[in-house]
């Protein structure tokens, strides 16, 4: 797979302004232009003359120019960006992680011990004045399949597997046999006859994936009819998932719960397929938010990577997508 | 403190006949049975003219006497047992705890992390046909004031400290200066002015305390003025908590919500106090199950001690009352 584009070299940066979405809050404006050493200016409706800077969330078709020379996203997902237009030549994309992971693992071991404990259904009961034993099971032991061993994906199994579940990742490639990320017993290919053996036992499927050509409809009607009464968890993107798949497989007990924080429309009308969804539900594409602090925090660890001349960890390859 | 009685001797042991409450499930009175290598009987109405041991829940008062050699409780409380009526002199009392420590843990966290994700609201929101952001935030740095240093409170102290939450003990007496258990970042004492402080700084307070003469109302108008917001998560018994006081601190805000597993009458009749609380769960006296394999596996521990002469670990001081 191609590298990520050099980072702009000094003297290009030298002179490159600082641009920023118009949405930004004027605290975050600030501090870029503090880690930068300029100003930050509210981005204008078309492309400055010369080589430009751009940090924001969408980057409007005007400024798709070879004078972008990098463009920092405030968010984690940059499959938007990717495929609202093509991507300036040479251009460098860098993106806001923050405590994405953290959060994310947190999400997914609230909505496990929350089904676990019962934490809804105690609500709904103690709501009725009633007082009854409701089941509570540990998960120490049991299958998680987590879908991407990227750092989302591995910060969920290390989690998990410090609450002594069994972490199974599910990669595209095995590549090389090197032993698996941290946080996974055990890593499987995408598509391959461990994967469906692996999903069969699975007690819980989290899928980490990001949006690509080869991740939309990932989880189909294969997928889903190879498990045994998973519930599945998706903090990626709801592209990925095929939500009429998922509710013949919620209908057939084969998917025994679904928490999906994602959907392929967002929000959701009315008349969305996912509130037909039985045992479902969504929460607003919050698993994984980033906040101010933390793209202050990121745009200065990409900045003082570019300025050594290295490729900011934080870059992504756009050909990949992420 | 006394020392628990010491376990009878091997002549006496091997003359006891072995009785279990009528209770019990038949493939477990099999299994203590076999651990014991005798038959397992029935408890008759009245007291056997000989030595015997007694597996069960309750200890019914003709059975309160001398020939008792040694109880043991498929419970892990132990409070009703010993205010049900005199305690037989010399009689060994052990009991379960099984994988409490772990259940009661992961209840513990598992309520947590459904308070930091809005696990009960996105389950109404869905259930509504929403999709709308609330609120979420992480457990990282947070302050738990975790009451009860034994084996359940440093269960929970342990896993909540692996999640990166700040762990605060109290205990008792602070004895001497000992590094605290593992699990906790600190200890203090139960009524110190380190303790006041600690609770004003608790963003959870759990308690893990056994019913005792100490432990009777102890969370009373003092303790819930001085949280500052706190969630109080209560997982030990309900009698050691003043649900008047409790109700005020909801109503002011000093205590932000509460999720109560135990409760001073159980079950609580229609009119209980407890269902007028604000912000307030009750889950039914199931965090910390002991299921019959747990029976089994630590009755077989409690044996092999007693068979080689040591006081089993799982031996119940009886004045103390844990």
């Amino acid at each position: 797979m191609a590298p990520p584009p050099l980072p702009p070299g000094p003297g290009a940066l030298a002179d490159a302004r600082l641009l920023v979405s118009p949405s930004l809050d004027r605290a975050l404006v600030r501090s870029l232009g503090r880690t930068a050493g300029r100003r930050a200016e509210p981005a204008p409706d078309t492309a400055p003359d010369g080589p430009f800077l751009y940090v924001g969330d969408v980057l409007p078709g005007p400024l798709r120019t070879g004078r972008l020379l990098w463009f920092h996203s405030v968010n984690a997902g940059t499959d938007a960006l990717l495929t609202a237009g093509p991507w300036p030549d040479g251009a460098l994309l860098t993106r806001t992680v923050g405590r994405m992971g953290e959060r994310i693992a947190q999400y997914v071991l609230g909505w496990i011990l929350a089904e676990c404990q019962s934490v809804p259904e105690y609500t709904t009961q103690h709501a009725r004045a009633e007082w009854r034993r409701l089941p509570s099971s540990l998960v120490a032991g049991e299958t998680v399949v987590v879908h991407g061993t990227g750092r989302i994906g591995a910060a969920v199994a290390a989690l998990l597997h410090a609450c002594s579940l069994r972490t199974v990742g599910v990669r595209r490639t095995l590549g090389e046999a090197a032993p698996p990320p941290p946080g996974f017993e055990r890593v499987v290919a995408a598509g391959s006859a461990q994967e469906t053996a692996e999903l069969s036992r699975a007690r819980w499927v989290v899928s980490t994936l990001p949006l690509t050509g080869a991740t939309e409809g990932f989880f189909g009607p294969e997928r889903f009819s190879a498990m045994r009464g998973a519930s599945f968890v998706n903090v990626g993107r709801g592209a990925s998932v095929d939500l009429g798949a998922l509710e013949a497989a919620l209908r057939d007990g084969t998917v025994r719960r679904a928490v999906l924080d994602v959907l392929g429309q967002e929000p959701p009308g009315p008349e969305d397929r996912v509130w037909r969804l039985p045992h479902t539900v969504t929460t607003s594409h919050s698993a994984g938010i980033t906040v101010d602090e933390d793209v202050v925090t990121d745009f200065a660890a990409c900045w003082d990577a570019v300025t050594r001349g290295r490729t900011p960890e934080l870059a992504v390859d756009t050909g990949r997508g992420y």
